[in-house]
């Protein structure tokens, strides 16, 4: 292996302890940021996710709203709920946790958050003004990509970056964010010619496609940096057993790469430390800080 | 020369005998589209753009509105103007035209358009919309060079795509409107190192960097489809002559493409024609049509 560790959990937990200053310092003066994280039914998942930000919310010393509620839950129910978090002056952040059960509207629900707290960075005003490079909230896991980027190579202003996938959560804000640091940008998908050469052009890699170990070793252009957004469960070596795979290929891609993150504990990490940092920021905004 | 040329002129004709058709039989049905163009100051260039537009907008049938502003109007002024619009039913597009007087804060102007009546697509909700694939209001450029893409070409999908320029105004929304066919796009621009080899990676150029002649056609793919958004005023032959020309440099390239739009009478139609299609996609959704 050649490349360079980047090391998400490291730079998660920093970041975590700087916004844990911040909201210290907004709380002494009677400002305590506050996220409220909204879920609807008993998907396993979206419930381990909803523990780790309330517990990451208040280890920063936030405060932490939760509304769980029943999967049978009305979508008129649950728009009250966020109108009321819109109009509630303590809370800075509001998240509804994905997916929601299939008798709600999911955009209905997603357009109903006030854009000023809307801390996933979902709604389309969010997204129109993070495409014409105004003041916006930014979807969290490609902000944390972004920030393990500038962290390693400083300016990215004139490299050739290749996102793999064009999700509205990850690839698509990815592509705006790299575009707004002046990088050049390809988006690459499922329907693609060649991909490997595409991505051999690259000097910045973000794979976010979702397939384990799809992108491989001699896809990565010697020195590239490789940012792995995928998260995948696959078997592991015991039999029964289940082990965490990224959408790259870590074995063959580290040999050549200059620098990748590893997954666990590269990207993974920066999501719910980018939604923290999204509630601080937007409890300053609102606050005129 | 072997390009076939894109005839936007005879393109834009022939949508707007479309539309025609289309508005005849809303106002059969009582329900006459109507586009109200807003122009504060007396730029020469937004005079004649207004003219045009109001000319086009009665030659398909449709009501047109005209607002001649002094260049003194305040800020309130202008969003009182724009409120009424929103408020009035027989109004189906709002223009307000650009570039605005400095006192005035353009932002706040496209920001304060009613989104279902933003017919220019600037405003963050239908770029937001765009970006995510949801039903939006579409910036007329990229729009019209999107028609003559599919009208040449059919199906885009896989196909490799580089825009020139990262605009808010027709770089980055043609980007979307071409990942959204599927396309492989790159989005090049002025810090893009070696330009000429990524738009020889392309099937499709679209040049909208505003530099006389910039794209040669040694840079052109043999058989590529480039379209030319460039609109510049240069020296002509003859001396005190002037005359237009596009990003691309026609003669050289329009040796090498496979189909090239030429400057004037490519792109250029096509950006009133949209706004016209806008105004009757507005209205109908407004109808529940």
């Amino acid at each position: 292996m050649t490349a360079t560790i980047i090391d998400g959990k490291a730079f998660a937990a920093n970041l975590r302890a700087q916004l844990a200053v911040e909201v210290a310092s907004l709380t002494a003066k009677g400002q305590q940021p506050g996220l409220a994280v909204v879920l609807v039914g008993e998907d396993p998942a979206s419930q381990v996710y909803v523990r780790n930000k309330a517990a990451q919310t208040l280890e920063v010393g936030m405060k932490s709203v939760e509304h769980k509620l029943p999967a049978d839950t009305t979508q008129d129910a649950l728009l009250k709920i966020v109108k009321d978090l819109n109009a509630d002056p303590s809370i800075d952040g509001i998240l509804v946790q994905l997916p929601l059960p299939a008798h709600i509207d999911t955009q209905t629900v997603l357009e109903t958050i006030d854009p000023a707290k809307d801390v996933d960075g979902f709604h389309p005003m969010n997204v129109g003004k993070l495409a014409t490079g105004l003041e916006a909230l930014v979807s969290c896991t490609p902000l944390g990509c972004l920030m393990l980027l500038k962290d390693k190579l400083g300016s990215l202003a004139g490299l050739n970056a290749v996102v793999v996938g064009r999700s509205n959560i990850v690839g698509k804000p990815m592509a705006q964010l790299l575009l707004a640091e002046s990088c050049t940008v390809t988006i690459a998908h499922s329907r693609t010619k060649d991909l490997p050469a595409v991505v051999r052009s690259a000097d910045i890699v973000v794979a976010a496609v979702g397939r384990p170990e799809m992108v491989k070793g001699d896809w990565i252009k010697p020195g590239a940096t490789v940012i792995d957004v995928g998260i995948n469960r696959v078997p592991g070596k015991e039999p029964g057993k289940t082990k965490l795979v990224g959408d790259v290929d870590f074995a063959t891609a580290s040999a050549v790469a200059g620098a990748i993150t590893p997954v666990p504990g590269g990207v993974g990490p920066m999501t719910i430390a980018c939604l923290l940092h999204n509630t601080v920021t937007a409890a300053k905004r609102r606050r005129g800080i």
